[in-house]
């Protein structure tokens, strides 16, 4: 049986610059960089999680030109990426999918800048994944990362991405192209 | 001796999609995404090459927005990532200057998603890098890559970038997201 990761994005809960709880807007260049990314790593759904309705026709709008409109004549290699993409109103709502899509709940792996305490490598981790064989859901905010109450629901933490300087405010689409590749990659 | 790495994006010369030579425009978003991989990975400069004057002007205005602007204030995090970006109208010239910083040529590292022949991966490369303790410049293209004979000036190809899946069609900005920590990474 062929495995099955996830990716979202989520917009809400997420934390804001005074670290108070908010919802963020989704960004175009967030769609197109994750959906190829998941594409490459053979994800099975990329989630874009936020429950503002006007966000999400914005999201269905960008969905259907590049699926259907005439994005998919232009880029049929975008479409193919597009096709990995869905939308939820909540972490809820796409874990429900996920679990029906697999026949199980995935494991959730939290990632963010700012982990501390018990985390795991994405080397352990990848090893974890080989020898489990469940489903996963890597999980990445928006804004100024998760809440706290989003990492408690984790099953994995995932130590923060270790460059060769004490910086590390990367943009979200540089974070899931980092991970994927280590936990994914046949770097 | 600290070792000295560049970081350089290519917008001309580069393949359009129907493989003639062509110039690209600067896309905002690899400004700032790239800017914070290199300011992560310890990049001493990253360089976005341009012969297009007007495009030059247009990326003097948002880099003096993020280092002394209203940007810089706003987002100091952002700032300090922008002091690694520099301008430069061709590779030549780039390379001119890297040079006179680092006492000699960089040795120059080609990327692509369609190279082939004689490749080296990020593994050996990275072992390379290690020994020979000379200074790199990591080229990139966009558009549809870069030309042969900016290809045949490099004194290593890397080998294409390999997911799980057969697709591999990254934005420039995730492929030098999972290079650079390939490459530079503490993983």
């Amino acid at each position: 049986m062929k495995q099955d990761y996830y990716l979202a994005l989520l917009h809400y809960p997420v934390y804001n610059r005074r670290r108070e709880v908010a919802v963020t807007s989704v960004a175009n260049m967030d769609i197109h960089d994750i959906a190829r990314i998941a594409m490459t790593y053979g994800i099975r759904r990329f989630y874009i999680i936020t429950p503002v309705e006007a966000q999400q026709v914005l999201v269905r709008k960008i969905l259907d030109h590049w699926r259907m409109g005439f994005g998919a004549q232009f880029n049929p290699l975008r479409k193919e990426a597009f096709e990995t993409v869905n939308l939820a109103k909540s972490l809820e709502e796409g874990l429900e999918e996920m679990a029906a899509l697999s026949g199980r709940m995935p494991k959730i792996v939290i990632t963010g800048a700012a982990l501390s305490g018990a985390l795991v490598s994405c080397a352990v981790l990848k090893e974890r994944m080989n020898q489990e064989k469940d489903p996963y859901l890597f999980l990445f905010g928006t804004g100024w990362g998760l809440t706290d109450e989003v990492i408690a629901r984790g099953d994995y933490r995932l130590a923060p991405i270790q460059g060769a300087a004490d910086y590390n405010h990367l943009a979200v689409r540089s974070a899931v192209a980092i991970v994927m590749d280590r936990l994914l990659g046949q770097g």
